[in-house]
């Protein structure tokens, strides 16, 4: 047993809201207790759960109504990195006093072309900030979003200063020869792929796992394969994975995510998205669900459809 | 007179950090003095101003003492524009009960690849919870940095949904191009150009000013250009604007001009800027004070050189 549970599937939490478009805590709190039942952790506040389009005060409430309503904190890494590093700092305090597992740290992400020293700074502002032992740091490395990411000489860098503090990274590069290079380089560290498209080489190389948004609809099957990499039908698992993930990634992801959970849970207040995002229209959802069942997938059983 | 006094040279003023990086408000009052002293408004809180390295209750609490301290809210526009438009109407909705003549405002910045729609969502939600007669939004329009902006046929939309609240745009696109067509299809309408290098030709065309970084630094010389753009001499005027501005811009801005304010107050405190940002290493500062002197520039006479 590693020292955390942060292993295996997490899920960036989609974020329902309220008609008002206040965060609805009670729906996510459902949502949260099905993803932990299918065997996915808890990576709420993600780029796929809105995280950026919530405030610190939001997010503080939401995290302690989930931790209050008995959902454990050793299962949940929320994302805590804003463009100011107060902001960061304060949500990531918020975060180790409630016992969270990891926190999964963007960058400041306004200013464009900073240095990796500008970097170091802002992440070590964080970490001495918090200045607790208890802190586990996931760097969140998303350039096609944060446009600014975190290099390999930086990570070195912060992993010596702070060792067993930054504990690992969510690699959303989109470039998987990143991801080698990081297992590579940082052997026993806690790299997580941003989706399952190569969790089973990754999981071979040492990975920790996978961080993926189409954890929303089909965590079973992603944590899974997570597991079972070395198993005879891991490459099965997957093709399979990788097609359901192709048709939801030809839509907008988190208006996509957010259509199936409200089919799946029949609650057409998940359809919400906070702007500047859209909720697919009709069509879109239309065309979504026909691809879906053509597959043959159901949220239902877990896609266990060999079972 | 204008119904406000939003027009001519406006500042997005650099911002002071204590040694452990909390905002120093006095040293920012009196730069806001110093500024004003000068003929330049204040747009607190824009890029500039590393606004978006600031929370929101940081920014509460420097307007707060700004106000308090006797700085005329009818000369600022803050910058109020976050990734969450909970916290953009939070901070809106405090810059108008202050009495701020107007907010500058960031579209949410995260998420990219947003449509129109989504934009216009966002900003309506922000001004209908704002809901005060008050309140004047400019657009702040800077896709280098947010890479989210504003298109035409989307700011006419939002002109037509709220009129008069929808009050200009501060167009930093880099493009004077885009300028030019604001300024031809929505007449009168309060366009400030994004730095001051075409503000001759965009004040005859109907522009309301320019909102400078430059400002910070040579606010007596944007200012009396923003008003003499008629005058025999506005072009040798915008010629001398424009060789400060492109020595300036050849360094890291933010850092520049915080190393040139600290040389003209004699304050090493303003050399500090927050991560991700850095300050200008010692040989940087040497090279750039020794071309801003060889152009015969002085902060202490409003760079008035030919008088």
């Amino acid at each position: 047993m590693p020292p955390t549970e942060m292993y295996g599937a997490l899920t960036p939490a989609v974020t329902p809201f309220h008609a008002d478009m206040r965060p609805d805590a009670e729906r996510l709190e459902q949502h949260c207790r099905w993803l932990l039942s299918q065997g996915a952790g808890l990576a709420v506040f993600g780029t796929n759960s809105e995280g950026n389009s919530l405030s610190v005060e939001e997010k503080i409430a939401l995290l302690d109504h989930l931790v209050g309503a008995g959902i454990p904190p050793a299962r949940m890494m929320p994302g805590t990195g804003h463009c100011a590093i107060t902001d960061s700092a304060r949500l990531t305090r918020h975060a180790v006093s409630l016992g969270c597992a990891g926190v999964l740290l963007l960058p400041p992400f306004y200013y464009k072309a900073v240095t990796d020293e500008g970097i170091f700074r802002a992440i070590a502002h964080v970490v001495d900030a918090v200045n607790d032992d208890r802190l586990k740091v996931y760097l969140y490395h998303i350039p096609p979003f944060a446009q600014v990411g975190f290099s390999l000489d930086l990570i070195e860098r912060l992993i010596r200063a702070y060792p067993g503090i930054i504990a690992g990274i969510k690699d959303s590069s989109g470039d998987f020869a990143n991801t080698r290079a990081l297992l590579v380089r940082f052997p026993g560290w806690g790299v997580f792929c941003g989706n399952e498209a190569n969790l089973v080489e990754a999981r071979r190389m040492g990975a920790a796992g996978c961080i993926s948004a189409i954890c929303n609809v089909n965590p079973g099957a992603i944590a899974r394969l997570a597991d079972s990499w070395d198993a005879p039908d891991a490459a099965e698992q997957q093709a399979r994975a990788a097609a359901i993930r192709k048709i939801i990634a030809g839509f907008p992801m988190i208006a996509a995510l957010k259509a199936l959970v409200s089919r799946f849970t029949e609650e057409p207040a998940w359809l919400r998205v906070r702007p500047p995002l859209e909720p697919l229209d009709d069509r879109q959802r239309h065309t979504l669900f026909e691809q879906m069942d053509a597959l043959g997938f159901s949220m239902a059983d877990g896609d266990r459809v060999d079972a």
